[in-house]
């Protein structure tokens, strides 16, 4: 066991810690007050009406008509479930690997005995459909097409719609799986209405409630394919779970607490509206983004590819990134994250998902900039925050 | 989704309802409180500090210097972690079978590519030790023994201790992996002085947290096949989440919630301290098997394998026992579980373990009793009760 910091360095109010990591996110009050509930047989009726609410939310946030299995564990077992579910060993598979998460889809899915074929695209960027057109046919014979929504590592949104589109044309038989962990409920989705044939999404992200459990949505023809796929499985069996929710259960004992929590995060994700909560991401990654550029670092994707849940930057020249994170963190509360794999030391990423708003932003900025001050770096002070609310007002303002 | 009957059934006050079932159990009011505070980081010190202690805990209660695996999942997914990091496909092992959760290590040794070679005993005993040496001499070459420590679908208590020793000298290169989610803490378990090789347990039993961990120790012959062992395996990598843990991490995000839970119940446990626990669900076990008989119900179980946990009970002669589970729940607010598997329609099961005092037994019995009454099935009222109250007096009282 690492030694660890004293958690003095919390400071006196420890609730007041603004946690801006990519996930898990701050959990609103009612959401945690919500798993004081007490225990109920999750063979029952009461859980079978909580899991039925909780599922025809989770479909409409992903504008899916079709089942979408909760399952009990965080995103990478969401991940698994697909590859398990989807993969019969040997199959050739095409990976979209643009960061950490692009990664952990080809760990997975050679970890259940595919053939991984791998399109490396930069880090800074999104996946190019032109170029994954290319590879697909110059690849005949791929299942399954593993993309990212939401590259958290990088703080990327690819473009989905586009790369459906070109899985559709250039490999008719392939299916399209898309990680949308951190990209569900920040940024669109629609599943059916792009033609994608898995989601995989997870309850700590964008949907703001605690970490334990992951979702996983299936196209008619990802559910024909797990009929025929032989990849081992038994805790993940998505068509156990499709079983089971025909009684309003799920096959093994769930997180019951955590969907307690969801249920009562998703109900105030739809009293927002999806239109209000996504203007609100975007808002406030422009916001956070002009904010730490103004304020001395280096955004590292362009607007293009700018994810509306999280934005990773560089530190201006010869600053200790990790010394950054350590002042806020340390001394003014604010966590935010580091870089992940290549990244590690490199970069500080920035949560802007779920339980956050434009004020929050304001702190975020304020705080990295007032760490590089306390490490001596020339800064010009009140820079970032002027420009992040400059962003606020030109958008109109007035969003919560 | 199945047509659910409406939640008023629970009465006015929903809080009120007894959760007699063999888990999820009833989670204490400081636990449930617990999973209030704020989330935090899974990479930072408070974290680190958090996972340090809950797994110190769970050493404690498994009686093991190893380390303790905590996953995000149910015990399902512990069971499954055992399969995955100790199986390599083709290898022959051998079940114990006297139950459902018997059977599900069967099944999932089998979709991890095991052979599958089985012990079925009588569902009203536990395994027998002689019976089991014979077995492994009679199949040579058996890589690992899966047992089930409490069968919670029939309320047998297994003698691990004895099988343990059976299994180091009739195949002393079998590992003994064993299946105690509905033991640990309400019924005898020395991990390292009974010499066994893997321990799977969950929160949701008598550990009186919510569902949503797992936990899995494995012995260090046990870690040398885990490093040889080749079924597919990624979520569940004991290995992985062994390595993190030196860095005060888990590799995946762990349910954050249900850990502050498991910390605040682990906490409980060990001011009441193991002796006086396990004396505590004795006392309750055989105030409800004294109860149940006296009012009529047959138990399923001899005492010499009576379930510390959770009692199986068969109904008088032409009584529906699916009735008396309706009338309890719809019009007491006690809920018992029904039967699995072969066993589905014909038992009864009442869960006696975790968050459960003498007098919520004295409850127990009298709903049971009063179901059977509302049926107008002849019974002497009061005489289950009486009949639980003496061995509560027997026994020298004064337990809370």
């Amino acid at each position: 066991m690492a030694k660890v910091q004293s958690s003095s360095d919390m400071g006196v109010f420890p609730e007041k810690l603004d946690l801006r990591i990519p996930g898990p996110t701050p959990v609103p009050p009612a959401v945690l007050r919500a798993m004081s509930r007490p225990m109920i047989n999750h063979r029952g009726p009461e859980f079978a009406e909580l899991l039925g609410r909780v599922t025809r939310r989770l479909q409409n946030l992903m504008q899916t008509e079709q089942y979408v299995a909760i399952l009990t564990g965080s995103g990478t077992a969401g991940m698994e479930a697909a590859c398990a579910n989807l993969i019969s060993p040997g199959d050739p598979v095409l990976v979209l690997e643009g960061g950490v998460f692009g990664q952990r889809w080809g760990e997975i899915a050679q970890a259940f005995g595919a053939r991984v074929h791998r399109y490396e695209y930069p880090w800074e960027t999104g996946a190019d459909p032109d170029e994954l057109a290319r590879r697909l046919r110059a690849t005949p014979g791929v299942k399954v097409v593993f993309a990212t929504h939401n590259e958290s590592s990088t703080g990327v949104l690819n473009d989905i719609e586009a790369l459906s589109r070109v899985v559709r044309e250039a490999a008719p038989d392939a299916l399209l799986v898309v990680d949308s962990v951190s990209g569900l409920g920040g940024a669109p989705l629609a599943m059916d209405a792009w033609g994608i044939d898995a989601v995989v999404s997870a309850s700590q992200k964008c949907i703001m409630a605690p970490p334990g459990m992951a979702f996983v949505a299936l196209s008619e023809r990802a559910w024909r394919r797990v009929a025929e796929s032989r990849a081992p499985r038994f805790y993940l069996d998505l068509a156990a779970h499709r079983r089971l929710y025909e009684k309003g259960q799920t096959p093994w004992t769930p997180a019951v607490s955590v969907l307690y929590a969801l249920d009562e995060a998703l109900a105030l994700m739809e009293a927002e509206g999806a239109e209000a909560r996504l203007a609100r991401h975007r808002l406030m990654r422009d916001m956070v983004r002009a904010g730490l550029a103004a304020a001395g670092f280096e955004l590292m994707v362009q607007e293009r590819w700018a994810s509306p849940t999280v934005t990773a930057v560089r530190p201006p020249a010869g600053v200790d990134v990790e010394a950054v994170r350590r002042v806020a963190r340390q001394e003014l509360g604010v966590v935010f994250s580091g870089g992940q794999g290549k990244l590690s030391g490199q970069i500080l990423r920035v949560g802007h998902m779920g339980y956050a708003t434009p004020m929050d932003m304001v702190g975020a900025v304020a705080a990295a900039e007032m760490a590089l001050m306390r490490l001596g770096v020339p800064v010009s002070p009140g820079a970032g925050v002027a420009a992040a609310q400059r962003v606020w007002v030109e958008a109109g303002g007035a969003r919560r």
